[in-house]
């Protein structure tokens, strides 16, 4: 029997490589698919080719977008990005960091994807972190995309297909992610989760992403394979 | 008063003339977005930004992307784009110059350039004749996408702004377009319909897109400013 088809957008994260692993621990033949989007550092590309490198999947699209025509974002254009020492340290309310509307760009690429190659799987890394301060992590939103999408393509309007988005870490604390990842064989290593690395792929340990990855390794028991710079 | 803003999607083609006129004429300060997505012509960016020049329009984004990396259509890959004589020849069902998830991902930039300018309004020139074919172009598709939307941003997070998804020609045919534009004083000869033209602007004739445009005027009983190869 051929295996089912899933398109799993990796970033180069922790996150999105434990959601690889995820889907071909459930049998999935993975087409990954990352962005070339304007990012402030190309090091997040390289750790995702690493990734799925090192998860033996042999589909990779990467595609060009420039989100950087619209600005608004820390990612994305000249805005500082916040550091601090600890996560409690980290602001209320949506993040500088937030990108208009990324994750309903990068669904709608993993959408595409899904018709051209004939897959009826999207999985996603969304997570309950993340929950609070981005709009578009919600539960509600993903279900929405999926309504939507399930209209908006030829498999919808034939009626032969049914498309489901994933976000298996939706519940999921970073802790439990990494166990979760670390029980399916996920190296951490390949990952990079810094909004502010430095070259090949040192993290700066106080933005908000490093700091709530360090206490996810902390919290989960498990030692944190990250190199981070001036350690 | 400061006029409110919309996102008016711009393809250089007839339609989306049409719609930005429209949102003009409704009062809206018009941010034309178009996209670089590597179709097969360039031309077609060179007839958008006639449009919006025509149309004195202040704002104009033109976002890069790649749709070619997962291939799947005569507009953006190899496959011949189809030729007929009549309107009456043209197949049922979904053409196969339909791009997957196309509307999908130009609305999804369209709600994120909303939400760096702080519009709650975009425009799109969807019409009831590509509804039998395309399913992105459908009432409940767009419905669908406004609801994930107003999920999906800081907006509509916060509760502060309610995003809409307006298609003023969903239930207009070529020649209804036509006779709005006309009314409205858009100058067709800066569009371009056509799926496989002549530099600098010469429309094929035959094409799905040609057939159905010459067809328009005629109806409309409006001389066709279009210029066609070999005549």
């Amino acid at each position: 029997m051929t295996a089912r088809k899933a398109i799993v957008l990796v970033s180069g994260g922790l996150d999105s490589a434990t959601v690889a692993a995820i889907a071909r621990d459930e049998g999935y033949e993975v087409f990954a698919l990352s962005f070339d989007y304007g990012q402030r550092h190309r090091l997040e590309l390289d750790a995702a080719r690493a990734v799925v490198a090192s998860q033996a999947i042999r589909h990779h699209a990467v595609s060009v977008i420039d989100l950087r025509v619209f600005g608004g974002s820390a990612l994305t254009s000249d805005i500082d990005v916040p550091k601090h020492d600890h996560v409690s340290d980290i602001g209320g309310g949506i993040p500088v960091t937030y990108v208009p509307a990324r994750n309903t760009i990068f669904l709608s690429f993993a959408l595409a994807y899904a018709e051209v190659v004939g897959a009826s799987d999207i999985f996603i890394g969304v997570n309950a972190l993340d929950y609070s301060g981005y709009p578009d992590c919600r539960p509600d939103y993903i279900r929405a995309f999926e309504a939507m999408a399930n209209l908006a393509t030829r498999a919808g309007i034939e009626g032969h297909q049914r498309l489901t988005i994933h976000a298996p870490l939706m519940q999921l604390d970073k802790a439990g992610i990494i166990r979760r990842g670390t029980a399916l064989g996920v190296d951490y290593a390949q990952t990079l989760s810094c909004y502010d690395p430095e070259p090949p792929n040192r993290a700066c340990g106080h933005c908000d992403s490093c700091l709530l990855r360090r206490k996810g390794f902390t919290e989960a028991g498990i030692p944190d394979p990250t190199s981070y710079a001036g350690t």
